[in-house]
């Protein structure tokens, strides 16, 4: 398959046309940052600033929609409320908001075929992250909430979260400070961390529509007709091998469980980090979402970024490479392939900050460096291949 | 056609399934406010709360595609801007935040039906509002924004916004204040308030689903199947006689632009009420959105709303319910039917909140009274009927 595996499911990895529609707009206080920073319009206070920040968890609730189906458990979607909170979450994160977020929701949902149940379980879901994330010193407190029944035009649901976030300026991290000479430090999306009650299978929530019609059967498809666009090629549609409950060699649950993983958070291990080693001492955060391993391009000026020592790629990963017949330079760009979270900092800051990881429980590395270039590059060395991104 | 009318398109005007889903979670500072209402989390302080409100334009958003088609103008799409971000500042007005929010936005499309011109219309079209305000001293600073191509989950386009805000605890008003001997005070749907720049149709942001298959002709359904459920029965769907660019007798504007005028914002007026009348005076506020004039049973305790002097139901909305044959009781549970925002207040109040209704050019009168009942009621009296809602 060729590189417009996505494309052929009416995705876009890369963004262009999302990015010219909004060129024009104001880039806010902190241009190079990783999320867009107003002033401080909440407080008046000239000493803060402030951000706002909306997503849902996109085309990975109609993955939690076919496994509800199969088994009527409709709290498989306090998962898919988690992925919604944390896309929003990780990537405040990275602008150096941690600990103190107002949180809404809003539900869409197609009533034809999601009943009330979900719902409800949903926003348990959201319930289950604060309340889990309050011992590690992270205040959410929520607010509004929105559900629609919007059959005409949703097919399925759509589970998303908002949250918004005030913090002092000298306390933000602006990725304009990403130099020649920083280490890439990778925090693993495998395994467990001290606040999580399973391991994580990696897989995030970016690249899930591939994803999902590169591992499941064409029966879904068949069974299933609302959970996709009928203008798709069916021939690019549930294209794989795998049932929600078969168990693929080398993987330690099932592909449905792999799929459903709900997205981690790294707000523990942030605020650990900010308060031990200093936010001043991170140059640049980037949580790999659309993009995957390039979303760095973006961030900083003329700096190549060269990685070389990636974590293996997390199974469920491998899986839709093999079976999708992904390209391994379109994976790196679509999935988070082992680190979901990277930090750009001096080569001795790096190790304080692994060891903080791994004792919560998070795997950490120096997957790579970062070089002088005349324009910004991604080079990503694996055992597959070596891949530029210009 | 039975009081189902919207049941059949798979619409709860009543969110009965959405109320039990969700009755068990925190009602927030003020239980008896508009919206849910939280402590200051963003700024530490114990005098000021705060709120989130997330909303979208609903299946507006589908008419607008529907013309677009026609007329392949994006532009249309920056009205739906408008009325994603006016259904969640309306709301947060109601509790008495007018001056102060933080705006994100979110839009998902199908990308094989909405090109990038029409992302950048509704960027725009936020944008247009947030200027327009900001003479009338109310502030919006647009930080975030998410733009997803999701073409398994959504049919054509979602166009959704938030805002947060933070106020004075004796600020908030807090709608268990209504009180028997009130006067319901009801602001115009419909004309030109000063700070528009033409006349509104009155229609709203509630209700759109009806109203685009009661009126638009079954050609749209053969042209556009992307528009709908294929689930509904086709006899439902766009069931009515009227072709986008057509005027019929009465109405001011085409069907299209009725349709699609844009959600008007109180935002103004009620700055300048909060400022002349005081906050204090307000006992109640009320944004007559999903259930219309029934909205208002929600609020305040052991409460007879009775509305016996209602406006003339918009012209638009006659439309409605003549060739969708939508009974009146239905009707007045769907659509704001003249006024989307009612004031409950002590009766000597009420003329100087007309007067500076009338001033800033939005008809303001009278509408109703509040009696004592062993709970909440809203009777409703008019030329085609009285109706009890229990």
């Amino acid at each position: 398959m060729s590189t417009s595996a996505y494309q052929k499911l009416g995705v876009s990895a890369t963004k262009e046309e999302v990015h010219r529609a909004i060129a024009g707009t104001d880039p806010g206080l902190f241009p190079g940052a990783f999320c867009r920073i107003g002033t401080d319009v909440l407080g008046g206070d000239p000493d803060y600033c402030s951000a706002l920040h909306s997503d849902d968890a996109g085309t990975k609730a109609i993955v939690a929609y076919l496994q509800f189906r199969e088994t009527g458990n409709a709290d498989i979607f306090r998962g898919i409320a988690q992925d919604a909170l944390v896309m929003n979450l990780d990537d405040l994160l990275c602008i150096g908001a941690v600990d103190r977020f107002l949180l809404g929701n809003t539900i869409n949902r197609n009533s034809f075929v999601i009943p009330g149940s979900v719902i409800g379980e949903a926003i348990a879901g959201y319930s289950d992250v604060v309340k889990s994330l309050l011992p590690y010193g992270i205040e959410i407190v929520a607010t509004g909430g929105e559900t629609a029944d919007m059959n005409d035009a949703v097919r399925t649901i759509i589970i998303g979260a908002t949250l918004a976030t005030r913090l002092r300026r000298d306390q933000v991290i602006d990725n304009s400070r990403i130099q020649p000479g920083d280490v890439i430090v990778g925090f693993s999306s495998t395994g467990q961390a001290v606040w999580e009650s399973r391991p994580n299978s990696g897989i995030g929530d970016n690249g899930l529509t591939l994803a999902r019609h590169a591992l499941l059967h064409r029966d879904y498809g068949t069974r299933f007709p609302e959970s996709m666009d009928p203008g798709v090629d069916r021939q690019a549609t549930y294209r794989g091998p795998f049932h929600l409950s078969d168990r693929p060699a080398g993987l330690p649950m099932t592909i449905g469980e792999a799929i459903l993983s709900p997205t981690r958070t790294y707000a523990p291990l942030l605020k650990k980090i900010f308060d031990v080693v200093g936010r001043s001492a991170i140059h640049g955060l980037v949580h790999n979402t659309g993009g995957g391993q390039t979303k760095c391009k973006s961030f900083g000026k003329s700096i190549k970024y060269v990685k070389t020592n990636l974590f293996p790629v997390p199974r469920i990963l491998e899986l839709i490479a093999e079976h999708g017949q992904v390209e391994s330079k379109e994976m790196y760009q679509t999935f988070n392939m082992g680190h979901r979270l990277e930090a750009m900092v001096d080569p001795k800051t790096a190790p304080e900050m692994i060891r903080l990881s791994q004792e919560m429980g998070i795997e950490a590395q120096v997957v790579g460096v970062c070089e002088t270039s005349p324009r910004n590059v991604v080079e990503i060395r694996t055992p597959t291949g070596s891949f530029e991104y210009t």
